[in-house]
C-alpha cells in the first residue's frame, strides 16, 4: 500500500509491453492479504525449525517496520523470548505516526502486529533509550543475547532560514505536525483522542519526498485553503500518487519546482510570505541559486519536511558503545546489518541503508538471518551465510492432502496426465521434484506400433473468444502417442521408481485388439516397476485409425475383453482412460469394472475441429495442401464434459475408482472432481498454459479450502467470494441513497453527484468514533476436524440426479443490489432479447428493475459483470405460467 | 486521434465502474479506421438517394474539418457539383497547419481528404476571400446556389504588453509559429521544402489551450531547452495529453499556473525575461491581479498563444451581406448554421459554436442537413426538420449475401435458433425487424406433452477460466421446450409470415414416439404457415425422461421412422435438430437422410455438468435440497464440436441441406461453418451474451470477407490480422539492433534504453524525406467476383481428412520474431514442461532462442500473447526423432 511498485515490482514486470500493461503486483498484494485478514487464520511457527539456542533472550527498540519483520523471522527460526521496547504508547513507528490514515489505515499496521504477537513476541511501549531506561549496556546486564536498534530518526532537520521559527508563528516541521495528525486520525492507534491540528489559509510545504505530499494532503484536510508544495530541485524525484494529482486538479494543491527559499516575512509575529530564489543547473551540472529569478509567495503556514535525523545526545549515549559514522548515525555493516558490537544490529532509517518501508522490512530480515548465525555461533552450531528464511506458516499448511486409491498412497492428489508434460522421463523427474505427486507416461506402444508425428500438432483454443495470448480456455492436438520406443520408457520407469520412491508412476500404455500384445506390453510395463497401468482406449486421432486408441474405446465388448486379457496378465491396478466421444459413457466404465480393471480416467480429450481461417484453411494444417484432421480438445472448455463423465461413472459404479482429468486448472477446481467422485486428478492442459510450478498453487489452494470447511464463521463460503464488504475495484462500496429514497448511479454526472456526496460524508465523520477501531483478533479453533481428501470424495453425487427429481413449485427471481449495480444494462439486454422482458432499464439513471414477470431464468445473473450483484431469492408470489392464447387455463 | 474522449464518450462510457474501467473508444476508432485504410476501399455514394435538385452548384470556402464534414455529407446526400475553396496551398485547415504532426500526422488528414474525393467532391487552392477573389456576391453570380463558410479564425489576439514585439526579438504567436512547424515537418503537406523554425534557451508559452501546449512540444522539437508554459487560471481545465505530462517528468516543460504577464524585458532589442503578477480569485471569485506576488522568468522567446479572431476587414467586406454579431463573427443559427443568408451556412471556429475538431465536424453535419433542406426548398421538395444523414458506404455494402436453401430464400444466413430468444412471438418480431433473416421457433409440442421450468436453469459457462462477467465462452441450462400452448404458437407462425413475407418462419416441434403424434402436431405446423420444420430430436435434459428429444435422436431406427411419418404427414421442408452426445453423428444424420429428412440442424447442446461451489453444492441448484441435472451447455466452448460435426455430415452426405449451430459469435466464426458445408446459420448464446442488435456486425462482417476475397492484394489475409507494419500497443514497433547485433528486449532498464535509442533515431530523420509522403490513394477494383454464399459453402471440406493422409515428412518449425517478442518468457516455459527443451531463455536479456530439438508441435505459438510474434516454417535440417535408449535406429 505505500510501496513504490511501479518502480519495483511492477517496474521489472515482463508484461510491460503488452496490451493490457504490466501485472498489478500490489494491488493483488493488497486483495490477497485482505481476503486473508477476513479469514482469521493466525500466523504460526514452521515446523521442522530446530534451533539449539531458542531461549536467548532478543530486545528490539523501536516498534516499527524494520523491527517487526526482524521479530517475525527470528520468532519463525524458533526463537521464544523476543522483545520489542517502543518509546510512544502506540506501535508501528513511522508506519503510524506519520503516514496518514488514507494512504496506510492503523488498521493494516494493527493487523501486522497481531500477526508478529501471533508468534509469541511481546511488544512492551513506553520504553526509550536513555539513560533512565534502555541502553545497550543495560540490556546486556538483562541478559539480552541480542539487540536489534530500529528507532528510526527521530529529529527534524532545520535549515537555518526557518531557525528561531515557532507553531505559534505558523511553522511545524514534518515530525511534529504528522503525528499530531496520526493521533487525530487513527481509530485505536492510541488512547488519548486528540483533536486534528487547525489550519487554514495559505500552506508552503517544503520538500519533495513522499513526507512532503504526506504534509501536504493532511494539511488540506486540517482546514488549508490552498497548499503550496515548493522544492529545489524538478520533478524528476517526485511520485505524484493519485490522491496528490487529484488535488491538484481542484486547484487546491499547487507543485513548485526550481525554488530555495530566501526569507520568511512576519508581521505581527505570524508569518506571513516567503520569499524564493529560483535554481538552476549551470553549465556544468552544478545548481545555483539565481537572484535575478525570483518569486514571492504568501502563506499562513509553514511546514518544512527537509528530512530527520538523530541528533540527541541522550539517545546516542544509551547506544554506547557503538560508533558513529561522519553522518552521526551508528556504523553498520549493509550485508549483515551488524553494528560495531557483534550482538548489535541495527535497520531501517537509523541504519541508513533504507529509502522506502519496504527496504526497512528488508533491513528487519537481514538482521533476523544474522542475529539467528550469531546467536546459534553462541552455541557452536555454523549457518550458512546465504540467507534461508522460513516462510510465513498457518495451520492451513498443516493440512494432510495425502490419498489412497487401490492400495497406492499418494502425497497429495495432483498429477501428470499421460500428455506434452510427460514427454519425456527427464520431464517427469522435474515434476516429481516440483512437488507433483503421480505421474502417468506419455503413451507407449510396442516397438511395432512406433508413430512419426506431423507438424504442427498443438493449437490454441478459440473456445474462449478471439483473443490471443496465454490462459486459453482450451487447446486442440492432432499429436499421437509416444515417439519413443518401449525399452525407452521402461528403463525410465525403473530409475523414476528408484529415485522417487514416495512418488506414484502409471505407465500409459496401448495396443491394438491383440491379446497377445495386451499380454506382451502390460507385463513388460509392470516388471519395469510401475505402479499401476492405465490403458489408453480412447486417443481421439490418428491411432484410431491404426485400430487402437478410440478403436478399442467406443465398445464395451471390446473393452471387456481387453480388461480380462490385461487382468490375466498382471498383478497390480490398472484403469482404463475412456472418451466422451460416445453415446453412454457408463456403458464403457461397466465393462471396464466387469473386465476386471481397478478403475478409470475419465475423460480424454473431445473429438473437434478448432477452426478454420477466413480463406477456408484449417488450423494446424499441415504440409504444402494444408489438411488437417480432427484433434483432441483438452482444457477448461471439457470440464463440464468431464465433470459429467466422472460423476455419471461414480454414480452408477460406487467403489470403482476414478482418476479425474478435464479441465482442471486449479485447486477448486479439482475439487470439484473429488466431489463428483474422483479419487486423484491428472492435469495436462493447465501446465502447457503454465509451468511445473502450479503444484505450489494447487496444494496450498485444497489445504486451504478442506481447512476452511472446519471453520464454523466460514460456513456459508463457497470458495470463491471472499467475506468482504461489498466492494468496487476494491474498495468499499459506500451505500448511497438520496432523499427520494432513490439510488446514485455510477457513470457520468451522476459519478460526480456520487463522490460529492460521499466526500461530505467524510468530512462530517468522527474520525475517532469506537466503531472505526480495529477489532479484537480472534483467530477461530477449527470446530469441526479438517475433512480428509477421502471425506470429500463423491460428496456431490447426492445432489446430481434426474430432471424429475427437480422441484418447480420451489420457484426463484433475480435480485439486483443497487448498490453494487454499475448500470452497464446487461441483465436488462439479456432479459429483453434473450427472456422475459422482466428487467425494465430507466432511460435516465440506467438502473433496471426486476418485475413480477421475472421466471428465474437467472441469464442476467449469467451475464452480468459484477461478482454478487445479481442473486436469486426464493419467489414470494404465485408462479402463473403464460401459456400464450388461447387460455386453456393451464397450470 | 485529437478528440478529448475521456470527456465525450469515453467519459459517458457506462463501464466507469467496473475492474477494466471504460472502453477505450477512441482507441478502437483509431484501430478500425487505420485497418480500413489499409485495405484500399473506396467511399462511395449510398444508393437510392434521390435528389431532384443534384446538379445544384455549392461552394465551400476553407479546406478544414468543418467544410470536409459539411462536403461529405452534401455528396451522401446526391449533390453532384461540390467545390472547396482553400486559401492556402495546402488543405485541412487547421488539422494541417496547426496540430503537431506527432499528435494527428499529416498522413491521417490526407486521408480523410482522399475520402472526401472519393464522392467526387472538387477542391481548389489558393482561392480566398477578398475582394480581388472570392465573395458571397460574386459566388452567387457564378450560380452557385449555396454556400457554406468554414475559414477559422485566421487572425491571432495579441495582449498590450505584447503589442510591438516582432520575430526578431523572439516573439511569435500561435498563428505564426505553428504552420511554420508544420512545414517543415509534415512530409506531403505542400510542395515548399522549409526548415522547422530555430529556437534556443528558454521559451515562454502564453495559453492553457491546446494551441498552448502544441507551441511547448513543438518549441522543444525546433530546439529549446526548457519551456515554461504560463497561463491565467489554474489547472482545472487543462487537458494534459500523456506527451506533455512525459515532456514535464523530463523536467523540460514546465506549467506555471496562476501568472498574468506585467511586462517583458529586453536587452539589444531581444527578449531576455518576463514578469509576471500572481492571479488569485477574492472572496466573491473575481480574479484579481496580487502586485505583491510576482514572479520573474529568463526568457528567450515569448509564443503568445491567446486564441485567435477575424479582424482582416478585407475578409468581412467579401462576406457581405452578411449580418455579424457583437463579437465580430457572422450571426449564426445554432440549430441550422444558416446565417443571415439564407443560402449561406458557416461552421467551425468562425460559427463560434465549436471548440474543437469533433464539433467543428459537427456543424460541418448539420450544416449540410439544412443546405439540403433549403436546396430541396428550391425545387419544392419539403424535408423534414430532424436530420436523417446517409451513413458511410463502400462497395463492401453492395455485397450480396442472400442464400437459398431447399427451395427457400433467405436474405442473410442469420437467424434465431430455437432457444431463448426465440421464447416468443413478440421477440421473434423484434428480431426480423433488427435484420435477422430467419427465426426457428422455441420448440412446442402437443398441448398433452405441455412443461413447467423449474428455476434457476441458465447459469454462465466457466469454461473460459474463473472470471465473472459478458462475453461468456459458454452457457449452460436445463430449461425445457416452451411452456406455451400449441395454438399460440399456430397463430404466432401465421401472423409473423402475414407481417415478413419475405423472412423464413422454421417451426420447431417435439413429441414423443408416436406416429399419431408427430402427424397431428407437424400438420398442424404446416397449416399455421411455417416455412419449414425443425424436429427436435436432441434436448440433452428433462424432455428425453419423457421419451422425447433425445431419447428418439440417439438411436438412427427411431429417427429413421419419425422422419417417415412427417415426411408422409407434411410437403413443406423439414429437418432434424441433431445431438452431439453420440458416438457417430453421421449415423442419425444418415437416417434422417434415408427418412426423407431436408437437412439437418447440427449440433443441439452438450449434455455437461458446469460446476460445483467448494460446498459440493450444484450451480444452477433447485430447491432448498439444491438438487441439479446435467444441463446442455452452448456457446463458443462447443464450437469445434460443431464444426467438426457440421463437417463430418457435409462430407458423408454432398447435397444434405445443413443449418449451422454451436458457438457463432462472429461473422467469421459463421463464415467458418460455412466453409464447413452450413448453409444457412443459427444464433442462440452470442444473443444471450449481448442483443438482437448483433446482426448488424455479422451482416457487414460477412459482406467484408466476402468482399476482401475479390481483391488480389489482400489475398494473403486470414480475416484477423490487419496488413499493418508490426505493432505493440497499436503502434508500429522500431526494429533496433545494437552493435554487437543483439535485439534488444523491452522490459526494465532495457527499456529505457530502447526509448533513448528511438529518441536518437526520430532526431536525426529527415521530417520531410520522400518517403514519409502519403502515398497516392489507389483503391483497386476487385480483380475477381465477389463470391456469393453459395460459392463459399463446403470450400474447406477438402482440407479435412483423415490422419493417414497428413504428411510427416512435411514438418515445421517455430520461428520467434525478435522485434515482437516482449520477453515474457511462456514460449520458454511450456516448451521446458510441456514439450521439447527447444526454446533457451537468456537469464539476462530475457530473449528467447529455438534450438535445433524444435518438433514443430508450435505449443509456444499456442501460449504466446503477442499476434504474429511466432510463425511456423518449414523445417530445413534432417528430421531425426529421438526414440529413446536404447536406440535401435528407428525412423
Amino acid at each position: 500500500m505505500v510501496c513504490p511498485t511501479s518502480d519495483l515490482c511492477v517496474g521489472g514486470c515482463n508484461l510491460q509491453a503488452v496490451e493490457e500493461g504490466p501485472i498489478n503486483i500490489g494491488g493483488l498484494q493488497q486483495f490477497a492479504t485482505e481476503v486473508f485478514r477476513s479469514m482469521n487464520v493466525p500466523q504460526v511457527r514452521p515446523v521442522n525449525q530446530h534451533n539449539k539456542n531458542s531461549a536467548a533472550k532478543i530486545a528490539l527498540v523501536g516498534c516499527g517496520p524494520a523491527s517487526l519483520s526482524c521479530a517475525t523471522f527470528l520468532a519463525r527460526l524458533g526463537y521464544t523470548d523476543i522483545t520489542i521496547f517502543e518509546k510512544e504508547n502506540y506501535v508501528g513507528g513511522l508506519s503510524s505516526s506519520e503516514i496518514p490514515q488514507y494512504r496506510l489505515p492503523y488498521d493494516v499496521v494493527n493487523f501486522e502486529i497481531d500477526m508478529v504477537k501471533d508468534l509469541g513476541v511481546k511488544v512492551k511501549t513506553g520504553r526509550a533509550l536513555s539513560k533512565h531506561d534502555l541502553s545497550i549496556k543495560g540490556l546486556e546486564k538483562e541478559g539480552y543475547r541480542a539487540v536489534f536498534l530500529g528507532i528510526g530518526l527521530p529529529e527534524p532537520k532545520i535549515i537555518p532560514a526557518f531557525e528561531g521559527l515557532t507553531k505559534e508563528m505558523g511553522f511545524y516541521t514534518s515530525k511534529s505536525f504528522l503525528p499530531s495528525v496520526a493521533k487525530g486520525s487513527k481509530a485505536g492507534m492510541c488512547e488519548c483522542r486528540s483533536a486534528l491540528p487547525s489550519l487554514q489559509g495559505s500552506v508552503v510545504v517544503l520538500g519533495a519526498g513522499d513526507t512532503a505530499f504526506d504534509c501536504a494532503t493532511s494539511a488540506l484536510r486540517c482546514g488549508a485553503k490552498k497548499v503550496f508544495v515548493v522544492f529545489r530541485k524538478g520533478f524528476r524525484n517526485i511520485r505524484a500518487v493519485p490522491e496528490e494529482v487529484e488535488l491538484a486538479q481542484e486547484e487546491k494543491c499547487e507543485f513548485i519546482p526550481f525554488q530555495s527559499p530566501k526569507q520568511v516575512i512576519l508581521k505581527e509575529n505570524k508569518i506571513v510570505a516567503v520569499e524564493f530564489y529560483r535554481t538552476e543547473q549551470d553549465e556544468n551540472g552544478r545548481w545555483i541559486e539565481d537572484a535575478e529569478q525570483i518569486t514571492r509567495l504568501k502563506a499562513n503556514f509553514i511546514i518544512s519536511a527537509f528530512g530527520s535525523g538523530l541528533y540527541d545526545l541522550e539517545v546516542k549515549d544509551a547506544m554506547a558503545p557503538l560508533r558513529f559514522s561522519k553522518w552521526g548515525l551508528p556504523e553498520v555493516d549493509p550485508n549483515t546489518m551488524q553494528t560495531s558490537e557483534s550482538h548489535v544490529f541495527c535497520g531501517g532509517d537509523l541504519a541508513g541503508t533504507s529509502e522506502t518501508t519496504v527496504e526497512s522490512v528488508n533491513d528487519g530480515k537481514t538482521a533476523a538471518w544474522f542475529m539467528h548465525k550469531y546467536l546459534q555461533d553462541l552455541v557452536g552450531v555454523k549457518i550458512p551465510e546465504e540467507p534461508q528464511l522460513p516462510k510465513f506458516c498457518t495451520p492451513i499448511d498443516d493440512v494432510d492432502i495425502s490419498v489412497e486409491m487401490c492400495g497406492m498412497k499418494f502425497i497429495n492428489p495432483f498429477g501428470l496426465a499421460s500428455a506434452p508434460p510427460a514427454t519425456s522421463s527427464a520431464m517427469i523427474r522435474r515434476a516429481f521434484e516440483a512437488g507433483w505427486a503421480f505421474a502417468v507416461t506419455k503413451t507407449f506402444s510396442l516397438d511395432k506400433d512406433l508413430v512419426t508425428n506431423v507438424s504442427p500438432r498443438i493449437v490454441r483454443g478459440t473456445t474462449s473468444g478471439h483473443q490471443y495470448g496465454p490462459q486459453q480456455g482450451s487447446f486442440l492436438n492432432i499429436e499421437l502417442i509416444s515417439e519413443k520406443c518401449c525399452a525407452y520408457w521402461c528403463q525410465s520407469i525403473a530409475e523414476l521408481k528408484k529415485d522417487f520412491p514416495d512418488k506414484i508412476v502409471i505407465a500409459s500404455v496401448m495396443c491394438s485388439y491383440s491379446a497377445s500384445d495386451w499380454t506382451e506390453l502390460c507385463q513388460r510395463a509392470e516388471t519395469s516397476g510401475a505402479d499401476a497401468l492405465e490403458l489408453n482406449l480412447s486417443c481421439p486421432h490418428g491411432m484410431g485409425e491404426s485400430g487402437m486408441g478410440l478403436a478399442c474405446g467406443q465398445d464395451p465388448e471390446l473393452v471387456l475383453n481387453i480388461c480380462r486379457w490385461v487382468r490375466a496378465a498382471i498383478k497390480i491396478p490398472f484403469f482404463i482412460k475412456i472418451t466422451p466421444n460416445i453415446t453412454d459413457i457408463v456403458s464403457i466404465a461397466r465393462a471396464a469394472y466387469e473386465g476386471g480393471a481397478d478403475g478409470v480416467s475419465a475423460i480424454n480429450t473431445l473429438s473437434g475441429l478448432m477452426g478454420l481461417k477466413a480463406d477456408a484453411s484449417p488450423w494446424p494444417a499441415v504440409g504444402r495442401d494444408r489438411l488437417t484432421t480432427y484433434g483432441g480438445v483438452s482444457g477448461n472448455a471439457v470440464r463440464p464434459v468431464a465433470l459429467r463423465a466422472v460423476s455419471a461413472i461414480a454414480s452408477a459404479l460406487p467403489g470403482f475408482s476414478i482418476m479425474g482429468i478435464g479441465g482442471i486448472d486449479s485447486a477448486e477446481a479439482g475439487l470439484q472432481f473429488l466431489h463428483c467422485g474422483a479419487s486423484v486428478l491428472q492435469i495436462g492442459s493447465a501446465i502447457q498454459n503454465q509451468d511445473f510450478t502450479l503444484i505450489d498453487d494447487y496444494i496450498t489452494g485444497l489445504k486451504a479450502l478442506l481447512y476452511l470447511k472446519s471453520l464454523e464463521h466460514h460456513s456459508g463460503w463457497d470458495g470463491q467470494s471472499p467475506p468482504k464488504a461489498k466492494h468496487q475495484r476494491g474498495k468499499p462500496v459506500v451505500v448511497l441513497q438520496d432523499i427520494r429514497n432513490k439510488k446514485w448511479p455510477y457513470f457520468g454526472h451522476y459519478q460526480s453527484l456520487r463522490e460529492e456526496k460521499i466526500s461530505e460524508i467524510k468530512k462530517q465523520a468522527d474520525l475517532l468514533a469506537e466503531n472505526l477501531k480495529p477489532p479484537l483478533r480472534s483467530c477461530n479453533e477449527p470446530t469441526k476436524p479438517v475433512p480428509a481428501v477421502k471425506n470429500v470424495i463423491g460428496q456431490a453425487l447426492p445432489m446430481i440426479g434426474p430432471y424429475k427429481g427437480l422441484d418447480n413449485k420451489q420457484q426463484v427471481v433475480a435480485l439486483i443490489d443497487d448498490d453494487l449495480c454499475i448500470n452497464c444494462g446487461k441483465c436488462y439486454m439479456a432479459c429483453n432479447d434473450s427472456g422475459y422482458q422482466a428487467i425494465t432499464f430507466d432511460p435516465e439513471t440506467h438502473i433496471p428493475t426486476v418485475t413480477d414477470d421475472c421466471t428465474g431464468c437467472i441469464l442476467c445473473l449469467s451475464v452480468c459483470p459484477i461478482i454478487d450483484c445479481i442473486s436469486v431469492v426464493p419467489r414470494k408470489i404465485p408462479h402463473v405460467i403464460n401459456r400464450g392464447v388461447p387460455s386453456f387455463g393451464y397450470v
